[in-house]
């Protein structure tokens, strides 16, 4: 399809412009003006943003997660500006006492056009894979402003990361067969637009979205509805009337919805008729859809069907509440169905089509992911990072301000084996033997070999809020290579391996001398 | 709050336009085009939209639902115009082969700018309680045109009705304390701005949504974060300091977040210093947050410190994670625990408020609502309607087209009985006993004195598109009324009684003959 069109870039924008700067908690904005009136604005403070857990969907768990967002709350960000009318919106509101919420000191303070000029973001690249307690967006600067973007950043991220994991482990599931989203109607509100794009940087073909799809520049997909079978018996016609009708409107596209009257009896003879028209006139037949019944019983009968009208290359589309363990479910009994009549099952998978809809975009099992913006540190006058600590937590969770790294740490196969979070200068492939700790227990530590370790990988990048959006293409190449690096255990549905995130033995003890230090 | 600034009609006009006119399934385009290309694109269409079946939420479930998100589709709607650059943008995609996968034709007939002038929408008022089967919105009009808008009218109703179906539960469980929408960071992305409308209507006080406040016109709910604390710690403060700053910026909405060093040792005897100093000052001390630890008993303590130092009127705002059960749970520990420290649970309760985010936002143990778009029917030369049969389903789902009422029937004490579907000029009070039947079994049949019945109200009105929208307060009120009037069983958390919704006995007559005539 073409992407640079004049319009293509109109819908674009309309579609990333869905935030304004008051897309934000109010408590943002109180904090914000007690920092301005008390004179520390601008001191300079780190926060991380990171989740503490994987998806956990009940009787089936996320051994990863794949990061999405990022894109469009730099969009955001790059936008954010207190124009007149949000200022003046803002100096309208009222406190209890009917007086102004805001002060105009506060509201003068905001206005400025390069508030957001001091942020400095580090991250890991949108369609990576992830994990628990990583920093996956540090933001130093004034402390007044890095608070107000939480709000946002929480919002971009946690959602659009939530359903590009969910997308993963659907793609996963298909073993190869094309997944493609239809959740729009069951999905969000305006969200679908965040979920979708979650979802086609994971893997997933392409989405019934149009908006979406024209300002991601990929096709969007999509068949028709048991309505338009169902009108054209209204009307005294046939299930072949409007089969033919679809394949005189759209002949090189024409995926056919059989299971309105009979799915075996009707629907699929009916498009094998319309598909024989279509090619004796020079078209490529698209496939069928099945939407209702024993899905993997009537895709293998359809299959027969197809191939012994010469069809082996029109599609199976299948949906109905699908997700990654119905498609599991539906795979295993294929191969069970098409050894029992004989038919090549890895010619059947080969051809199948998943439209996924409510139980992708709406993370079915696990609806939110938990991901957190905490304040890392201070900056003192005289340089040096003060920690912030909430006392009433656990020691093991007091945060280590100043500048850190992430590495991603592969074993001589290629495989992913550990993120680690050190030092800027840590090397861990300066000894022997690499110590590494756990996150958030003390108490737990490992070695490993540095024989056993093929590369190191900093997963950290700057953020350059004046770069171009990075194409989808590109995301979605970067999210399949990492999960192609990953364990197949950690890979698994269900009960995945752990993938091990750690600290290093130096930061390790700078934190061990932290608590010392901040707590006694 | 100021709501009529010309600067909040600005947020509001660019709060509500977020979905374009492409916010569409793809397959709603294709089909139209079939329509035209066939010259049945301005046949007469009936569509109805209804759900089958509560949301359930596992351990609970609800026993009604929360009709919103019909306000922001008749806005949608409309504006709904498919201007140059969508044209434009549509012209560029392409299909399989290469080829345009729109014709001029179509698109010449979409461009037309009162494509959408021939739809007429009946529904159930916004804000209305509603249940499974009955037709929430029917819509009349062009077979195309009513066919385009599915997916944005089903993805407007869903995740909307979700939400406000379990803010109304989250609000019954505070037995009158107010709950406060606080989930922007963990919602579905730019969703929130349904789900935060959807909660507000149900009876949400408050929302920390700045955007959606400003454009709902209610004033926003916060208060601060740790990080607030933290800062003034890691800067060599205190956290007396930190809520002395609060004050002195907010002195009339100061709420102190008194967890982050130690409860009840440190942070409610330091408000109580800061509200101490604030009544002196002439100002009214707002209340104290809990967001972590057991909350019905640190609510009960804190209300004792409070009291004992004459601040009986601060709130007690709770916080993390909370829920209808969690709500539910809080105050049946909070009744005993008041019993046991001799102090009057009633007053704790009446200054207990409740930030609820995650659960609510993403309606937690359910995340979407089944609502579909169904064709009803299609109006022939004659003027007859044929009704749209899918047959490979259930005779007992066959539709009946053409126009019909939804009546709600109160019994003699004025309790909601029993919703009934019948033809334009039925009256259930024309007859001595009331015949009327299940909507999906034919077989289930009921009967009812027509002197148990107090009042019958019709629950479709037309909608008017250019009507203004309707305030914030009036969609409340409608709400507050509609789950009064409920009969207790059917608002319990658990197990809820199941509500009526029945055919009237003509109704049920003519689709028995429909039944026979068509599927025979």
């Amino acid at each position: 399809m073409t992407t640079d069109l004049p319009a293509a870039h109109t819908i674009r924008d309309r579609w990333r412009s869905v935030r304004g700067p008051l897309f934000i908690d109010l408590y943002e904005l109180a904090m914000a003006q007690v920092y301005v009136r008390d004179g520390i604005a601008e001191q300079p403070a780190q926060f991380d943003q990171f989740f503490r857990s994987y998806p956990d969907y009940g009787t089936h768990q996320a051994g990863f997660c794949v990061s999405a967002g990022l894109g469009p709350f730099r969009a955001w960000l790059r936008e954010l500006w207190f124009d007149t009318d949000t200022i003046d919106a803002l100096g309208g509101l009222r406190d209890s006492s009917g007086g102004a919420m805001f002060g105009r000191e506060f509201l003068d303070w905001l206005a400025c056009p390069d508030r957001f000029a001091g942020l400095e973001l580090t991250a890991v690249e949108e369609g990576r894979v992830v994990h628990p307690h990583e920093p996956v967006v540090s933001v130093t600067g004034p402390l007044a402003v890095a608070q107000l973007i939480e709000t946002s950043l929480l919002n971009h991220l946690n959602y659009a990361t939530l359903i590009a994991t969910k997308a993963a482990r659907v793609v996963q599931s298909a073993r190869g067969g094309t997944v493609l989203e239809f959740g729009m109607r069951r999905g969000p509100g305006a969200g679908v637009s965040d979920g979708v794009r979650g979802a086609l940087i994971a893997g997933c073909a392409g989405t019934s979205d149009v908006e979406a799809s024209i300002a991601l520049g990929c096709a969007p997909k999509g068949t028709h509805a048991h309505s338009m079978v169902q009108a054209y018996l209204a009307n005294g016609g046939t299930e072949l009337d409007a089969f033919r009708a679809m394949a005189r409107s759209a002949p090189d596209d024409c995926v056919l919805l059989v299971d309105t009257v009979d799915t075996l009896g009707s629907g699929v003879p009916n498009a094998i008729t319309v598909f024989d028209e279509l090619r004796a006139a020079g078209h490529r037949p698209g496939g069928v859809r099945l939407d209702s019944g024993d899905l993997a019983y009537f895709a293998v009968q359809a299959a027969r069907q197809l191939d012994a009208a010469g069809h082996d290359e029109a599609a199976i589309v299948l949906s109905s509440d699908l997700d990654e363990l119905n498609i599991w479910q539906i795979l295993t009994q294929v191969d069970e169905e098409a050894e029992r009549i004989g038919l090549d099952a890895a010619g059947v998978r080969r051809r199948l089509a998943y439209g996924v809809g409510t139980r992708l975009i709406t993370s079915h099992g696990d609806s939110s992911l938990g991901g957190v913006y905490k304040l890392v540190g201070l900056q003192r006058d005289d340089g040096d990072w003060a920690p912030a600590i909430k006392i009433s937590e656990d020691p093991g969770k007091v945060p280590i301000p100043g500048p850190k790294r992430l590495l991603r740490l592969y074993d001589r196969s290629d495989t992913a084996i550990v993120d680690l979070i050190g030092l800027p200068d840590d090397d861990p492939l300066a000894h022997e033997v690499l110590v590494t700790h756990h996150p958030t227990r003390a108490e737990l530590h490992s070695t490993r070999d540095r024989s056993t370790i093929g590369r190191v990988e900093p997963l950290h990048v700057r953020v350059d809020l004046d770069a171009p959006d990075e194409p989808l293409e590109l995301l979605r190449e970067r999210c399949r290579a990492d999960v192609e690096h990953l364990d197949v255990g950690v890979r698994r549905l269900v009960n995945p391996h752990r993938y091990h995130v750690s600290l290093t033995e130096r930061l390790h003890r700078l934190r061990a001398d932290l608590i010392t230090t901040t707590t006694t």
